[in-house]
């Protein structure tokens, strides 16, 4: 039995994971930065403590000093949440080191999935499609060579301990190759300590979309239906949505088999998201990575299938039996998820912290808030821009759509920019409206001036 | 086709209204007294216009004035919400005579539903069950005397046109018989202008249970379930959940039915609802009233059919079809929904009028807020006392009460006094929880300080 979590983390995920454990009756510990005394997440919490200075290294990636507010106030498990130390093997070793239960998968999975080539390969060897490409690490620039002949231009060199946007270089032609695999290798190497590549083919039309998987401690796997996030501006997710509107229904049933084998074979347990390619001309899947944490956009899941799987995270990490199985899970309607952000979308989404003067949520059927933020607090500039998700849920795509456009008109944050009136331009763009679209969409459309 | 509406009154249920024609991509026009310039009603709507000063007879039971600015803003059709003239038979005639859409039933429905005794009479004659009592009106003390010996006392003693908790008294033998009947008749002379009086048996270990029905212009009507609005204090509802605990599945359709039968006796079209006393001692219910508008604790019934009950208004009296048959609607989970009033619930509910100086929202999964408050909004002392009606989803009654539990700890309203300390009491009473409780239930329970 779980009595008693520390979340480590803050804002908006803090929040909804203490909103899960109270009510399963579960005591939260909160911890927060000096920079965050005024943060929800601390007000919520049964209890809290300042864990430290306002910079993230100082304060939320501190491992000692979380595990040794969790063992002090005699906490039984720890919650990541995402971001900060929530894909961290280090992090997730010394919890169990310590007693306290790693609300997430064991730490040899998320080492496993950290390493993108032997990720890939262990994924290959379940029998789940992946993206033509090297057999693993590239040799040298020969192979290299090679290998892009034989799948074809243009290729993508990646770094095998890559994220985050870095290590990752697109070669059109074998010039831009023999270019772009040095400067790929010194940048892999001074970034991540590691100057392993692999190559895969470039897919340019395709849609990102993703499958909830969940696993426990009994061999049971479920999946929990996709997310289509194809709206990204530098890799970073803006808007979701659940279910994906491009996918056939075989492709659909193919994929969330897929996801549920890929999990199976590496006997997952907690919640976790296969992250596929999508490719719009060939109409085939790819894997793409796997993240091994809840993630920022998994309330549409929750509203389409109406499974609360923060909750589910913490009932799997109790050792209990998911409830339901595979055929249990029925989706009903659409849902769309906003980040609203702390930036200025009129100057290139210029980070923009302080005062919020005004907030008036939206409300009423079919809308879902999930914010830290509140009339009167003041974002501090030290964290991720995200300072708000607006949910909504209506019959199908095109009744979402409006519940979407109504409640950004009514919500009201002053003070602040926000990306609301991004936003407010996506949904009534005709590409978005109509699904013609892929992941250049914000390269191809001037949101903020069409 | 509707493209315009204006809304007939303030607050939530105008917020309410406003949002759901902007999903349908219908214009508003919202109408606002002087006291009511700050409101939410007045900001979201497509225009608005000052409707008079503060009083509500100077203001919004201007029938006149109202009717005039609807002409003048070219508004095809009129929503009158709740309470004010959404009852009002002159008003829905003066609607049709001024080429407006009264969205609601027929004005003679309206007028049909209104005069208690013949509405039973009526719903008599479509074979629903109805308290036994006096046939019709009673012609005079003997008459009562008579009627009240054969069915049994106690007896409750009605005014025809009575309404409001007026024009009511129980009567447990002859003597408080006579005494009462006579005092009954003069209050309801002054207070309704007609004397005329029924009889029925007083039932007093009860639910009351309702059934919404939804009608169309095309004889269509089904029915959506029952709520249950037992949790009452001097006849005003202040709990309200869907669906009833206490209904056997036979029970339910039986009501179901019944409510379908009786709508479908008086061509209901529209939103309605037909409230039902439940004998807990007979497990037999009886026909109370029908409500001929769109009711306060309408939004639990939303969140078990997911089905839009406003929006369903304005389709229908757009002539619309019931998109949906009886078989379609599928009830999934719980819903409580919990009316915060601006009162005081340690000081026997004294109403608190004044600045909400910190206004934070619960929010996240299975929550729903229907307010037209926010910080900084000043809470004027002229009506209604409800601010806020705080809705809860969960998947089956415990789960939903988790959630009311968190959401209620949540909810932080200051610079006046709400009954959000009343709401978090009643929901951790044993009584309440474990669904041992009739209509008396805060009578029984001094709720505040137990």
């Amino acid at each position: 039995m779980i009595k008693k979590v520390l979340i480590a983390n803050r804002g908006e995920i803090a929040v909804r994971i203490i909103r899960a454990c109270h009510e399963l009756g579960i005591k939260t510990v909160s911890v927060y930065s000096e920079a965050d005394k005024d943060s929800l997440h601390r007000k919520l919490a049964t209890e809290s403590y300042c864990i430290g200075p306002k910079l993230s290294k100082d304060s939320y990636l501190d491992m000692i000093s979380i595990i040794t507010i969790a063992q002090n106030t005699n906490c039984d498990a720890i919650h990541p949440g995402y971001g900060f130390l929530a894909e961290n093997v280090d992090f997730a070793e010394m919890c169990e080191a310590s007693n306290l239960i790693f609300i997430g998968p064991h730490y040899k999975t998320i080492g496993l999935m950290g390493v993108k080539d032997v990720a890939k390969k262990t994924m290959q060897q379940a029998g789940v499609p992946t993206v033509p490409g090297s057999d693993g690490v590239v040799k040298n620039i020969d192979d290299a060579k090679t290998i892009s002949k034989d799948i074809g231009y243009p290729v993508i060199i990646k770094a095998s301990y890559g994220g985050g946007g870095k290590g990752i270089r697109v070669a059109r032609n074998e010039e831009e190759l023999i270019q772009n695999y040095k400067l790929t290798e010194q940048e892999a190497e001074s970034a991540f300590g590691n100057k392993n590549l692999y190559i895969e083919k470039y897919i340019t039309n395709f849609r990102h979309i993703e499958i909830q998987v969940l696993g426990d401690y009994h061999g049971n796997v479920v999946h929990l239906g996709e997310r289509d996030c194809t709206i990204q501006r530098r890799m970073q997710k803006l808007v979701e949505e659940a279910n994906s509107p491009v996918l056939s229904e075989e492709i659909r049933e193919d994929m969330g088999n897929a996801a549920v084998r890929a999990a199976k074979h590496i006997d997952y347990v907690n919640a976790g998201t296969i992250e596929f390619i999508y490719d719009l001309d060939e109409k085939k899947y790819y894997f793409m990575e796997m993240n091994t944490r809840i993630q920022v956009e998994h309330p549409v899941t929750e509203m389409v299938t109406g499974v609360d799987l923060v909750k589910m995270q913490l009932k799997v990490a109790m050792r209990e039996e998911i409830p339901f199985t595979q055929e249990d899970i029925k989706f009903k309607g659409h849902s769309f998820e906003f980040r609203i952000n702390a930036e200025n979308p009129y100057k290139n989404f210029m980070p923009s912290a302080g005062k919020i003067t005004k907030f008036i949520e939206p409300g009423g059927f079919g809308v879902r808030l999930e914010t830290a933020s509140y009339q009167g607090y003041t974002i501090p500039p030290y964290y991720d821009s995200m300072i708000a998700k607006l949910i909504v849920f209506g019959e199908d795509r095109r009744d979402a759509l409006q519940v979407a456009r109504r409640a950004l008109n009514e919500f009201i944050i002053e003070g602040i920019d926000t990306t609301i009136p991004f936003h407010k331009n996506i949904i009534n763009n005709e590409d978005f409206i109509n699904n013609n679209y892929n992941t250049n969409f914000l390269e191809q459309h001037d949101i903020m001036n069409e």
